[in-house]
């Protein structure tokens, strides 16, 4: 299979989706990948590391840009080759990875065969295995073992987000709070003291939480403090002597992860409970007053279509926040429709996110205003 | 073994103890109670039926009493042969069943062989396999294969109860109360309505409710409403759309279960939540107004030692209260101690409990005068 990356990237999308890549099972498209871009792009080191394509320019920009997406799919349902179609009056492309991110794929290999006039040096890192578990996440392995190879001024991720600029992450933290009481038989209910009954003033705590909205660089976080498992009881006839919840709570990366620990902390005050972290990620700041990342918001704003908004999840855009490295996700397609047997991506939105793309990474800046 | 039924009841307990009779182990004690009360008693019918013992006068008197108790005991502990010894001053004899429940089956044997002008007819029942499931409970299998031999103005089950006479017993009841919510990411608890938290005002009732407490029959019954299980959670990040907790409301005898129903519905009225109920058991009235049992009261009351007082939990009395048959626990030993290891039986309850169902049993009532 031969890849035209030329031709437009809605065309080169659907020429990937129909190159069946389930993780682990990625050899034909990493290989075409691999070939297309030897073959028709020019200033690129390419190199091949496992069913890791990689390739940079090293022109002495002042600025390097990484576009980096995976190119496994979740197991194909009876969803491949891809077809067109129009859903509500709008062209679209059906097809396993058609969203979950072939398209986003598309759009950047067909930048690295197009831009002639670069503005910043750019790193492409086309990967596997990012459907399954981590460990086998082929971006997990560049940072491993070519770490240098994911240096940048900033990271675009091609992961679907409807053509909007999603930045930084949210923060996570489990906490199991637990009552303890005196356990009895239920007949005689006055000698126990029941730990499910002491339960109540958190789950009111919990019932009367206003979350907290925070801008950070023109994305807003909505955080969230959510029981997400309760248990207790120790038969039918016996008033428990233990009970407890879980907590998650969802931070904005403005808190460290001790700041939210304490912040749940004074949620419970005065509480009588065993408190326990179970669990904790950082989130990450969106990062986006960085010049090169400014670019890109100024690009897309230029745009008119779309704007930037918080990223609430966790995703491999983690991995460079984590370095330091501003990173965000932008691609085509609704994330809502990833991993969906009726995944589909509207044509306007590869041939949008295409043209932002190209107009932040030219160095002729009146690209921005031609889109206007 | 020969038993020798006109030996004071303490020796006749020892002798119980001595013949090892676990739960399905009984051919021996059953044989030699069957042949002490052939050989020992007059004026009584005596039947074998698998390993139940039952006998029976029938002098046409005006009424009936029942004398029930079962043979077997929990696994012996090294607690067999029984032993005397002095605690805290006390005489008392230790071994497995010494309280649970051979001296209470010794008084029964004792007076059988004993009483010379009775009051009542008189039923023996001596079972087997009470320390078991159900399901293979002697008296179980009498109402099931035997019934009639259940007819009786008044039962008394010679299970420990310290002395005391423990009347009727209390209803129970458990109802499944959930509540249901919206699932979504924990990272956009506002999309979802999380169940866990709409238990807040359940366990607020169930916190905040006073249980009533009321007499019968001179028996002080207390209510209570407890939660004895608590669920609810999907994963570690998901809102949860359900939750449930599960209650036990144990209830005074003057309520039927389907009051017991309404008013765990009016505890939690005015709450969003699903009611189901997984398990009932109607309670047992004391039923010690029918003169029958006015008598076993009055011969207690008159020695002195002991009183009345409520049965919580459900015995073998609630198979004779749902015949519509008075039915109490009367027997010597502390029920706290009964499947211990060091179980043990303090010598003068054993005197105590013989001497005041004597006066009972006996047609001269100068006999409660003579207790004084």
């Amino acid at each position: 299979m031969t890849l035209d990356l030329r031709a437009d990237p809605i065309a080169l999308t659907a020429a990937l989706v129909d190159i069946p890549s389930v993780s682990r099972d990625e050899d034909a498209v990493t290989a075409a990948v691999e070939t297309a871009l030897r073959t028709q792009t020019s200033g690129f080191e390419v190199m091949r590391h496992g069913n890791v394509v990689l390739a940079r320019t090293d022109r002495g920009l002042p600025t390097r840009v990484v576009l980096a997406g995976h190119l496994d799919t979740v197991p194909i349902a009876d969803n491949v080759p891809g077809r067109f179609a129009t859903e509500n009056g709008a062209e679209v492309l059906y097809g396993c990875g058609s969203v979950d991110m072939k398209s986003g794929d598309a759009v950047f290999l067909h930048l690295a065969a197009t831009i002639a006039d670069p503005a910043h040096d750019l790193t492409l890192i086309f990967y596997d295995c990012e459907e399954i578990a981590a460990e086998f996440n082929g971006l997990n392995v560049i940072e491993r073992e070519l770490p240098e190879w994911l240096d940048a001024d900033l990271a675009i991720l091609g992961e679907p987000s409807g053509g909007w600029i999603e930045a930084g992450c949210q923060g996570t933290l489990r906490v199991r709070l637990s009552t303890t009481g005196v356990r009895a038989h239920s007949a005689r209910a006055w000698l126990g003291d029941n730990a499910i009954h002491r339960l109540a003033p958190l789950l009111n705590r919990l019932s009367e939480y206003r979350a907290r909205e925070v801008d950070i660089d023109g994305c807003r976080y909505r955080e969230g403090l959510s029981a997400v498992r309760v248990g207790g009881g120790v038969s039918g006839n016996v008033v428990p002597d233990a009970a407890e919840v879980e907590v998650n709570f969802r931070f904005a990366p403005d808190r460290s992860v001790d700041q939210a620990v304490e912040h749940v902390r004074e949620v419970v005050a005065g509480l009588d409970l065993g408190f326990e972290i179970t669990d904790s990620a950082a989130g990450a700041l969106p990062g986006l007053t960085a010049p090169a990342a400014r670019g890109l918001v100024d690009a897309v704003q230029a745009h008119g279509s779309a704007g930037v908004r918080a990223k609430y999840g966790w995703t491999d855009v983690s991995r460079f926040a984590a370095r330091g490295i501003p990173a965000v996700n932008f691609g085509p397609g609704d994330p809502n429709l990833a991993h969906k047997r009726d995944e589909h991506v509207p044509l306007t939105q590869i041939t949008a996110v295409t043209d932002m793309l190209r107009a932040y990474l030219t160095k002729d800046s009146s690209d921005v205003d031609r889109l206007r």
